[in-house]
């Protein structure tokens, strides 16, 4: 059976979600789930969610590494945290995945260090699902390495159209690099450097994207330095948390437009859900020997349970062994 | 009276929408206008808005920038084009602004070519005016430059800062760093010598800004480099518009919906007012010797009218004196 360890430290408000998650999860799948972290507040919050599935254990890890905590120094300094004895099962073997909702920094920062990276890959990357207006996309790199080079970028696109064939189950994904304009001579050298390899490739490379593009849904792979990326990533979900916000306030001016909130709540609510990243369960991180997931803090049970889900899929499926292929 | 150039081949849909502004602006406002492009189109398309007002002038430029050609090259061999006869109206200081819809690229580089810098200014940046959960805030620069070094990161700041107190009437506006995290650690070498001299500026500084506080309005001049800003412009633009089609399918789903929709028209009609960039009259080029306001291509003959009011607004409030007794 598929052994799944994930952080019970990892949420905003740890361990519930985790652990509701772990329950959710370990009810639906044929997977066995770890609990790492404190084991009294684990079992404590376990007993709310009475019978226990038998596929749930739990393992010991008395330190937590915080939202705010500096990545390399938090890994080196709390070797009992959950995310360093996640990464140290991973990396003995003993789990065939790791989720978590924790520090992302850190969550990097371990996995790399403890699990290694594949065979030709040079730098791990975030790969994030964003609904689009024909289904989804991944955009990778979403702030692993910020100090990316060219050749780092067509790795992304390796280990992204990996990923999407794979798990999103798009035949040939159409590759595009986030860019100012559409041609080819735009942007900066390094980006004009990563266009030349991408062309060379070997991928279904459509050439340059614009930010206003990304929704579109044209392109399956969208990749990017991890400082853009990152960027990009909170804008859009700032913009649409903002647009959500004003659209509330101008659905309480009137009476008439109350009314008309009212009667439309399903469909808002539907778009709601579709514009939550943690219906589409957690990032990859891709590039390490292993398989991670990294979710939200702000995760609720459900994106845990979905986070669990694609860990499974990603081991299943063979993502890694795919990415070494097309790399080397 | 002041003098604002307009280049009438700038919309995608030239000359009309840039006539139409041009017309609504020389009615509202003291200014008088000189429309730039081909005289014989300029003159058809003015048949249509009389009595036209006297305030309005012609200078003949009979060739066009299109929107997809390189800036440097389109400048330099198409020197008869509304935009590089724009440009030397501005330099000859025949006109005191110049506005245009048109190839941004070949403007920034025909403005900065022409009218030169502002003495201490080393890059030209665009600011553009986002909307935010409490009012409005400018991100600069959103793409003028996207090989940026550090200090011209702090030339940003310092003239968004002297924009955003004179014209959106912020006083000691605050200014934030664009930044993958909020602690100063966080970000490339770039980045954080950037922070370094934007602590040392004597601005308002609050420090660095994620991606996600970009609409929350408690920063009022974002600075980032061209590229950064570029897409996060891009993306939140392309946010915006994937929601309001996610929502305008989601409300036809059913009939319930539907009528919901229909008595909720005037609040969604509103946001849409809200979110539309246009609305706030273009984006300033700040940095150059000159007044200059670029709008989107897509504008509607209202943006031309307010890009003509802001860039008067910009000549009349001296931003550009300002901005020299700043950086110098």
């Amino acid at each position: 059976m598929i052994k799944i360890a994930l952080d019970a430290m990892g949420t905003d408000t740890f361990p519930s979600a985790d652990v509701e998650g772990a329950v959710l999860a370990a009810r639906e799948f044929d997977y066995e789930i770890v609990l790492v972290g404190k084991s009294e507040l684990i079992e404590k919050e376990l007993e709310k969610h009475r019978p226990v599935p038998e596929n749930i254990s739990i393992h010991h890890a008395p330190e937590v590494i915080g939202m705010h905590e500096q990545p390399v120094l938090s890994v080196r300094r709390k070797k009992q945290s959950s995310i360093v004895v996640l990464t140290n099962l991973a990396k003995e073997k003993k789990v065939d995945a790791m989720v978590s909702a924790g520090n992302t920094g850190s969550m990097v920062c371990a996995a790399t260090l403890k699990c290694r990276l594949l065979p030709g890959i040079e730098r791990a990357g975030i790969g994030v699902i964003m609904p689009t207006l024909k289904g989804t996309a991944l955009m990778i790199d979403s702030g692993a390495n910020i100090d990316a080079k060219p050749k780092h970028l067509m790795q992304y696109a390796i280990m992204g159209s990996a990923y999407s064939e794979f798990i999103l189950n798009n035949r040939s994904p159409r590759v595009g690099l986030l860019n100012i304009g559409e041609e080819e001579s735009k942007g900066t050298g390094f980006l004009k450097e990563a266009y030349g390899l991408l062309e060379l490739s070997g991928l279904n490379f459509i050439g340059n994207l614009e930010g206003r593009e990304l929704f579109k849904g044209d392109c399956d792979v969208i990749v990017c330095d991890g400082l853009v990326g990152n960027v990009a990533l909170k804008v859009s979900e700032s913009t649409a948390h903002a647009l959500v916000e004003m659209l509330k306030r101008e659905l309480k001016s009137s009476a008439m437009a109350k009314l008309g909130a009212m009667l439309s709540k399903a469909a808002l609510y539907s778009l709601k859900k579709k514009m939550d990243y943690a219906e589409y369960g957690g990032a990859p991180l891709l590039g390490i020997d292993g398989t991670c997931i990294i979710c939200h803090g702000s995760s609720s049970a459900k994106a845990i349970k979905n986070g669990i889900r694609v860990a499974g899929e990603e081991v299943i499926k063979n993502v890694n062994q795919h990415i070494v292929e097309k790399v080397t």
